[in-house]
């Protein structure tokens, strides 16, 4: 009954993690939520009220599948934070990135076509390209991004190559960026080969120290690049508004995309968010919460390298919600939260997801952004206990 | 660099016309938008207030891809309205019904699978489903819904036929109501041949007279009926807030694609049109809607009846936002539309991309929801004076 596509398409592990971790009682590293503490939820009020009031009609309308036009240059006015200089009408207004994931695999991806993506890869973007029926290559990636010869190996290699998927700046799930050379590189390979490249950026604003390194858009030449951004981290997640920014041909493919999967986003948001950004300055409420996610990052570090064993190790992000843990060989990390959840009550995401080929079992995902900082110690204690536990057995 | 199914994505051909025709000096009846003053704008106000006061912060974070659980409560009671007895985790809430249309070519459609649709049908499905490759088989349609005979030929003479798309009150675009007898008969034959029914109704509530037919679902005895709602034609359509209602088994095929769709639906609309439903009598607001509507489509009746010519016939519709105009064969109503636009600024959607198949291009749909009275009046005059120039042509 059902078409062949579904039977690839799997319930997000994450997801299923969070419904058994939103309980009180667990200490969860599993979630990629912004705090919700610091949502401007009084600036709302006022924002959401001013919408109401001076264009209430048109925010309970039907409005353009591009977008709300003001956001949308504003947006375009934000792009340049990443280096990147486009009008308003290269922005297409999307429900958060993942809608602009989505669409990406419906526009480039027949069944068995090839994805090249980092190996990890973001779980959300996996799935959502699994159902047009692709293939995965995964790239071997290490603390400057994507290993070059590995990427031009594969695309030498590989027929039914796509498009690259790539998440250069604090990388889910590895908390990693990519350096300015290798984004280079890409580029380039990229215009060798012809391949669009999808840049997933939800966390470049999300930094903490060190300069900003250009997008991967701002080096494009050929109009090859597809910029995926979201408020979802710096704004808040709930109104789904996110964005994708292309060149002129490309876009109209995902306008007429957005069409038929779902008209427009949600007209009301779209001008609230507008509304804030004329009102209120983004940019300082990103400083806020950076303050507390880079203080929560420290600790989470502080605490690793207290309580965790000498065998574990794991990257230091410079920036995002993430950090990546590698245990030893023989641990299975899927099989640990089971125990983890039932003995210690700390969750975090096992990292066999985020390979799209399988095969590594001794990988986690912690999210150092959401939970008060004594939960934090209080979490990373308990699990550096049961590890040296499991080490040792 | 595309994929194939791209090349049969078209923009929505009513989409377009909306773009020419939002100039203050046209008189529309292309759009399907309902009347933005009747927009509850005062008690929304009050909703979005109460949402961020009372569960702001929860309001702005990541959710539960099924939807809000009051919510989905809400609307299983709601259903009852169309005959359906389900319970709140039976729903699944969408970014409006199109996002449902969307789904279900997703989960049931193989490239070259067929669905079966009413002749003439919604344009925004047949996009929907065309995106996945699918081919179509129109079946012939009456007063009273498809001629069961033809779907039964279909059914018997067709392979891979995947689903049977329908809109059983007041159609779009034809504004035509299936008897309950066809509804039986549909679900008859759907049962013997096993074959998914995707019944659209976003218009079931807005019923101007007469008693409300049973919805196919609440037929339903295999669970192979897919039900998808919305709130765009009786609350406000800006928020992008519809359902799909489904059997377990098929309900979790569209839980698992909205995953990976979009993730979830706007945190706050959710809440907000929950609270609303709280707070405020939607069944009141809703009346209030039908007795502008119902005496829009009187006027629409009476003004056909005196301004256009004997040679073109019309249904009419006791519900919903259309009705659908038949001229003379030799008139190609998308070249009219040209003129009108150009003439007597007139504008209504030429009925030929109702047909997936094509070779019909004497018919046009008619809104009757949107113009203000006078508007209505003067559009018809005008465009009847212009059919009957087209006649004696």
């Amino acid at each position: 009954m059902f078409s062949n596509r579904i039977k690839d398409v799997k319930a997000s592990e994450i997801r299923e993690i969070l419904k058994l971790t939103a309980r009180d009682d667990i200490i969860s590293f599993a979630g990629g939520l912004p705090a919700p503490e610091l949502f401007p939820v009084k600036e709302m009020m006022e924002v959401s009220r001013f919408v109401l009031e001076k264009m209430g009609r048109e925010a309970l309308q039907y409005s353009p599948t591009e977008g709300y036009d003001p956001l949308r240059d504003h947006i375009a006015r934000r792009m340049k934070l990443s280096g990147v200089n486009v009008p308003g009408d290269a922005i297409l207004i999307t429900s958060g990135s993942q809608q602009g994931l989505d669409f990406s695999g419906k526009i480039f991806l027949n069944r068995g076509d090839v994805v090249l993506c980092e190996s990890p890869s973001y779980l959300g973007a996996i799935n959502a390209f699994r159902a047009y029926e692709c293939q995965f290559r995964e790239i071997e990636t290490d603390d400057k991004g994507m290993v070059m010869e590995d990427l031009e190996r594969a695309l030498r290699e590989t027929e039914n190559v796509k498009m690259i998927y790539v998440i250069p700046d604090f990388q889910n799930p590895s908390g990693r960026t990519w350096s300015l050379e290798r984004r280079k590189g890409l580029l380039e390979l990229a215009n060798k080969y012809n391949k669009p490249i999808i840049e997933d950026n939800p966390y470049g604003d999300l930094i903490f120290e060190g300069e900003r390194i250009p997008s991967v858009k701002s080096l494009d030449t050929k109009g090859l690049v597809i910029f995926l951004g979201t408020f979802s981290k710096t704004f808040c997640p709930g109104l789904r508004i996110g964005w994708v920014c292309a060149s002129p041909e490309i876009l109209n493919k995902y306008i007429m995309v957005k069409q038929s999967a779902d008209l427009q986003c949600n007209s009301m948001s779209q001008r609230e968010i507008s509304v804030f950004l004329d009102k209120y300055d983004l940019d300082k409420h990103i400083e806020r919460i950076k303050v507390v996610y880079k203080k929560r990052r420290d600790l989470m570090m502080e605490s690793l390298e207290k309580y965790f064993p000498q065998e574990v190790s794991w990257t230091y992000p410079s920036g995002g919600l993430f950090t990546w843990v590698i245990v030893p060989d023989h641990i299975d990390t899927k099989r640990l939260l089971e125990k983890s959840l039932k003995t210690i009550k700390v969750a975090y995401v096992p990292g066999a997801s985020f390979f799209p080929n399988g095969g590594v079992n001794n990988t986690m995902r912690v999210n150092f952004s959401t939970m008060a900082d004594d939960k934090i110690v209080e979490g990373i204690k308990r699990l550096g206990d049961l590890l040296k536990k499991e080490i040792s057995l």
